[in-house]
């Protein structure tokens, strides 16, 4: 599907949603915001793009957001048959394309595609046996969030943008080691506990999602959310949001309609300016 | 109009210049700025290229600039008819082009084009309703204004590229949570008062306009001033500057030569490197 | 001339390089480094690419260094008949293009070529009437030089790169205002005295040369060095380097060489990379 | 070698590692880590491109992440012969084209190609002549390594990817000047001692290499462990890494298959979007 096809995509679905504006007349607080809620949902949903793509693309974005310096970090999907998609560690996050998206099977041998999984794999395993809502997993050593993570101290929650760690991102204290063994996966996974995101002490960040979309998604924003920390920390202190509004943004911001939305937007970009990431091309 | 029809456009205002400048024979230090700024005034108006091609190019110049990294924030600017223009919420602002720029009404119906508004802009319309003079709002989420926002901190404005914000920047010290419905329109109108900027506890900027010019020149420079404090702020104290200067400063760099001069050089720049911002394109 | 000409006009002064090189016999320290010196002083001289593409390269260049993010900010360069090239301030530093450089007079009237001169040009006019041996002068804006110059603090030179402004860097401590009359000018020229450089209290900075290239050279060191300061006082105390080595790497960092060495590799990447700088593109 | 030679190289190697995956059935933590180390260097070996078009891709890459920002740094690398590959100042490393490359000898003149070398590579001389395991050195000033250089403090290894300098960074904590002679070659490479890397005080880094590959990826990571640094002590005290882990850590990442696999990772990206840096180009 070509750029033009993805307009058109939308434009249909912006005539639906157009008819549904005209049936717009609540004017409670409440009902607004369930209305535009509603409205976003059928609007922005996931792209029935291949999974390939969607994952090299997420690649892109990553490395674009500096989470891809060198070949550390990995990102994994799951399927219904329990196998796992991931990028081929050759030539990292910034080069993936769709032809380089590769699956593998929980013992990490590749069943399809061509290329090598990254070996730190071995502990997303752990974690999707832990956790059977997860079906995405990402993690990555961006600069910000590293950086947070040599301090000690927890990621502060208090901006709108941050939201989705409110309440919701686990804390791991020490850290045990460069993760390619089995025991790396059991201390994590045990870590990270119910949350969707976990702070690894001296190493990086991980996000799970129960898509693609989601743990992309919260693996952006965790770096962005660490950087306005960091910035903020540098000149003074942090402010507390209070509790209630930080549930409501938190679940605002987890939506499927926020989520689709905002990945869709980022790899429409990525795609328009590398259109080499297409197996195709 | 391609760029060299903006060429030939702004040479034929140089002609004219040119002759101005010959007259130019004043020594005084208040005539020569006068002098000054009246030419600049005739030199540097408004473009006339179509307004939804000035919103797209206005989007995708906040994108470049950080104001943009999720689908939050939102730009509106107001008609004659109180009809509102807005940018489809869909794929954000750095992939809006001149066709994705939708017309709505104040119940935030879209009643030209194809598309959804970002359902914050409710809050838009509350400030409207307030502030006559007001005919563009920008709102968004950058990083160093974001980061400020965490601190409880105002804006110092303690810098010349600053300036106009110089008693013109309100605080809204207490985050009401996620902006979507009436209650926060009025808190936010409510606290920007009669200034032009207003600095949102936990969340980001807004900025008004005379025209959409102002709006986005507004915005482009709040997020570099909270830079600039975060910078000075992160070494030692912030030197201020005589409230006379700083009113000087604000007047002029509120000219309208000075916004629509720097408004048509950034988008110049987007325009020759992201032609895609066409309708036609 | 194109990028293929540029690469066999190196290689031809190579030729001759080499040949000198055979030549290398000597041991002595003092003596390797007049030797060295000497090479790079043959090899590295000023390009003869036309004054005006020169300064369109260099506008590019400092946009590129985020020293042009709004219209603020002039270029001059003074020729043999005291007459002034600048930039025209439409369209700023980032669109500037060899046909869009002027020629002023004193008076600030354009007297060749089609635009509009910055009306801060104005307080050049008094230091290259102070100053005899400038020919060249930059002023600019960018962030880390803007955020130092609001703390109060003077430019602390302690890094290799930054030695050009080992005691050669002025310190304006209090902000005169908008500098667009003569008075600015007076006050600006008084306190740069004998110096290269001047750092102007929460405004920015100010360069000059006996070159344009010189000029250009030292604004965008003296941004960088501004950074190096930043970042490093961001964590802790900045250790002084001793005067003799300050002295020493002053002198060497402000040959010929260097100067026309580094210029011609900055512009030789911005004319690859945007050759819609030339008149002709 | 184009890109599509690339992949296809890559997918040859890729069945061979497929099929030694089948065999993977060990389940113990030490031999799943040295199961995947040996998957990684049969997959991850050094490019056989040629050496001057790596050494210009690293230059690239080097300026890509501000290691060039003027024409100081160099990068050598020396040859059965004792003959030094090394790029010419002329340009910059931004510049740096395969043909561009250039062979000298110990008294530093050039025996091949055609430019002139950096003077600074006289101190690279000593090095080797001191370090018999050392096949090629990068000296660099980028910002965050020469902010930390200004304040005295060591360069601290408290991050997973910052590993490789764990125990392994030497400290000179004077400068001896403008290093173009030979007193400066003996002082750093008396500071090196048996170290691999070096943190140059008020001046920069440099880094060693058993290969091209390795001193480029040192140099590359040093400076993004000293943003690390710079970011984290910006906002608090680092809490150190257990030796234990630190010293894992630091052999695993200095494996050859991670440093010929990171470099090719990073310069597949340079040749994609830099092109013009092949002598044919």
């Amino acid at each position: 599907m070509n750029r033009g096809d993805i307009s058109i995509k939308f434009c249909q679905k912006a005539s639906m949603v157009e008819r549904m504006n005209k049936e717009n007349t609540l004017n409670n607080n409440f009902d607004l915001k369930a209305q535009a809620n509603n409205e976003l949902k059928s609007y922005l949903a996931a792209s029935d793009w291949p999974i390939r793509l969607k994952m090299a693309l997420a690649c892109r974005k990553l490395a674009s957001e500096s989470h891809a310096e060198t070949l550390a970090g990995q990102i994994t999907s799951i399927d219904e048959n329990k196998d796992i998609l991931t990028s081929s560690i050759v030539g990292g996050f910034a080069n993936a394309r769709e032809d380089t998206i590769i699956k593998i099977n929980k013992e990490i041998e590749v069943i399809e595609g061509i290329g090598i999984p990254n070996p730190g794999v071995r502990f997303h395993i752990w974690i999707y046996q832990e956790r059977k809502d997860v079906r995405s997993i990402v993690h990555t050593h961006p600069p910000f969030a590293s950086a947070l993570s040599m301090t000690g101290k927890p990621l502060k929650v208090a901006h709108m943008d941050a939201a989705m760690f409110y309440e919701d991102c686990a804390h791991l204290t020490e850290w045990p080691g460069v993760p390619l063994a089995d025991e790396e996966g059991k201390i994590i996974a045990e870590a990270l506990g119910d949350k969707r995101s976990i702070l690894l002490a001296n190493h990086g960040l991980l996000t799970t999602g129960r898509s693609l979309e989601e743990a992309v998604y919260l693996a952006v924003q965790f770096e962005r959310a660490a950087k306005l920390q960091v910035l903020a920390e540098s000149i003074g202190e942090i402010n507390a949001i209070k509790p209630s509004h930080g549930r409501e943004a938190h679940d605002f911001l987890l939506q499927d309609s926020i989520i689709f939305g905002t990945f869709n937007a980022w790899t429409e970009e990525i795609l328009r300016n590398q259109p080499d990431v297409r197996a195709s091309a």
